[in-house]
């Protein structure tokens, strides 16, 4: 077998479903052709190969290169001084009146060029390829006007181009009003103008929407929903973060690729994400600034073999949360994931909850070289630290980042 | 003036109190001479000086040098594996039954060379210093006989030494009785043996003990603390972790520098504190991960006036947390501390913390040069961003690190 590179004396946590916890191979090797892995397995195992080079990683743990499936990577500002207010013991109304929330996100955002909102994203985007990340979901929403959105998912593309991850964008068609239109003009303007733009431009990989009280209702995501379809782009939903409002059975009538936050998803919801195969995407980043209290059904999901992703929602008002082993450590400590959930979680389902199951999310032949590498003793540690430097290097699409 | 080293271009957190918020100073200016602050203040009132080097910063704000006044960073193993069985549903009996709990530890601790302790520790120390750190508490605790506490302290002397940072050391003579001795045995073993001679080398500057019902009685605790005094040793205790046991006004008896965790500490024990001039230092991040639910008395330490320190008490069984910035996070989202309190904490209060109140913690002429640099466009941002990276580097006593 030709190779480029041959990675070895390495543990490997394939994250393969079925077998060993983390599907792991204690003494493994990774042939890699052509940003491939051509062949993995354990080293005693490793056919005859020529290796252009050679990468001995002195026993650490390999495992496939994170997946941060839900993120708001791209905005203008932040809402630090919001945060402070709020600490100081200012109302949410009177930092609504004073121009904060949403609204001073949007501005900022409108206001900011693209190199701005690069430049921006990519300090936070550091925190995360700090933390293993090789893959990388990124929302529109905060535009809230044609140019404006078109412009964060320019920008999104641009990360995906020179930012050394992988990026999936999505259109966050519905998010909120902007404080010019009323609500049913904008829902028109996203499905009739602004989606059928970013789509002919080649800036939409998914459709998203946040359906609950305060923000869209069911049928006005469907509308957007089936413009998606119309156009042959799979859908996700923000879903019942602050109530049961009907989206995670929404999410899964569209066989949507993941109902996101679900901390209210009643059982009714769960068995109909199991049925539509929607992934839930667990947010313990939002669920711990946002000071919630009831967790997402996690015994539900198990119960019903629905899958759990973990992503940051990196965000400026609820989610200001830039680590990937962050996000898995609070996923363990808050919901009670395990270790090996909370990583299939930010790997393997993490990919599936973007489309790419067969292309990234687990060490097999076929899929894409992206890999993370870690000075740990055992792949708990990933959940176990907050905070303490752990990954060695990572490869996307098997170059070295 | 003559200065090796000029600060400018920046804005300065100085943390001196009773001005403007984090004692800041818009466009400020710095002179270091021989490791020390020799002036700081407005750039306009800058005194005509000579410096060998200038170091312009573009903008960016400048604090004190973040202080960890809480961590036992030093110790063998770690314990996520614990970690994982416990998510996996193993009780602590369980655990304790295998061989877990503190007792795996001081096993792990006993057996590693100080070469191992300080390899481990140093790994750790990276993500504070990461994340601004300049100085760091480090306590004994895990060996538990004389031999292994001496290491323990000896090893954090080193990382004073060669880490890159201030080390203050605490001999936290009783933590946890060991499986050999009984203990009452431990207890003058601690007292009249560890204690001389961990003094006699130099190893101590503070003196520490774990009260608690499930750990040592407050006559424990005050004999230990009586042996500190005859040797000029100042001390602190970890104090009403679990419940109120009398720990803070212990520590208020004996002028204690802190008492730390508190989230028990009831009126009594705070006014004793306030009288004693008692810091009270908030672990964060143990609150989280042992999913406390009862928070320090935050506002009874406002109203009495207890001043609040800000640690991340990194330790292998319940605060595995190596980030500076995140314990500031956890304090603020948790305890609702503001970032201007939070940020005192870490710097000013923390001084207090470690009796280092008149050579660190602010900026300051005549204070050590110890300053961290940041990415930020305000002082929130330090307490907002969880993993962000926004270090931009770091000075002690005048040289970056």
């Amino acid at each position: 077998m030709r190779a480029d590179r041959l990675i070895t004396d390495c543990r490997l946590a394939t994250m393969v479903e079925g077998g060993e916890a983390y599907g792991a191979i204690e003494d493994g090797a990774i042939l890699i052709r052509e940003g491939r892995i051509a062949w993995v397995g354990p080293r005693t195992d490793l056919p005859e190969h020529t290796a252009a080079e050679t990468d001995r990683l002195d026993g650490r743990w390999v495992t496939p290169g994170l997946i941060d499936c839900h993120t708001h990577l791209v905005f203008g500002g932040d809402r630090s001084g919001e945060f402070e207010q709020r600490l100081n013991g200012a109302t949410y109304e009177e930092i609504a009146r004073a121009g904060g929330g949403i609204v001073s996100t949007m501005a900022a955002t409108r206001a900011a060029s693209e190199e701005d909102l690069y430049a921006s994203a990519r300090a936070r985007l550091a925190g995360l390829k700090a933390t293993g990340v090789t893959t990388v979901e990124i929302k529109s929403g905060y535009g809230l006007d044609r140019d404006s959105e078109l412009k964060m998912l320019r920008v999104a593309r641009r990360i995906g181009r020179e930012g050394g991850v992988r990026v999936r964008t999505s259109y966050l068609g519905l998010h909120a009003a902007p404080p010019e239109l009323d609500r049913a003009a904008y829902v028109d303007l996203a499905i009739d103008d602004i989606l059928p733009a970013a789509h002919a431009e080649g800036l939409v990989d998914a459709v998203d929407a946040y359906c609950e009280p305060i923000a869209f209702t069911v049928e006005e995501t469907a509308r957007l929903f089936d413009k998606a379809r119309a156009l042959g782009l799979p859908v996700k939903l923000h879903a019942d973060q602050l109530s049961d409002g009907g989206g995670a059975a929404l999410a899964a009538r569209y066989q949507a690729l993941s109902a996101d936050h679900v901390e209210h998803t009643t059982e009714a919801g769960v068995r109909a994400m199991a049925g539509g195969g929607v992934v839930a995407v667990l947010l313990p980043g939002a669920y711990l600034m946002l000071r919630e209290t009831t967790p997402p059904p996690i015994d539900l999901f198990r119960r019903h073999g629905v899958a759990m992703a973990v992503a940051t929602d990196c965000n400026p008002g609820t989610s200001p949360v830039a680590s990937m082993t962050a996000a898995i450590t609070l996923a363990c400590v808050q919901f009670r994931l395990t270790p090996g959930e909370a990583l299939a979680g930010a790997t393997r389902i993490a990919a599936r909850a973007l489309g790419l199951g067969d292309e990234i999310g687990t060490l097999e032949a076929g899929k894409a070289a992206d890999l993370a590498v870690w000075d740990i003793t055992r792949p708990a540690e990933l959940a176990y630290w907050l905070g303490k430097p752990l990954l060695e290097r990572s490869y996307v699409a098997g170059r070295r980042r």
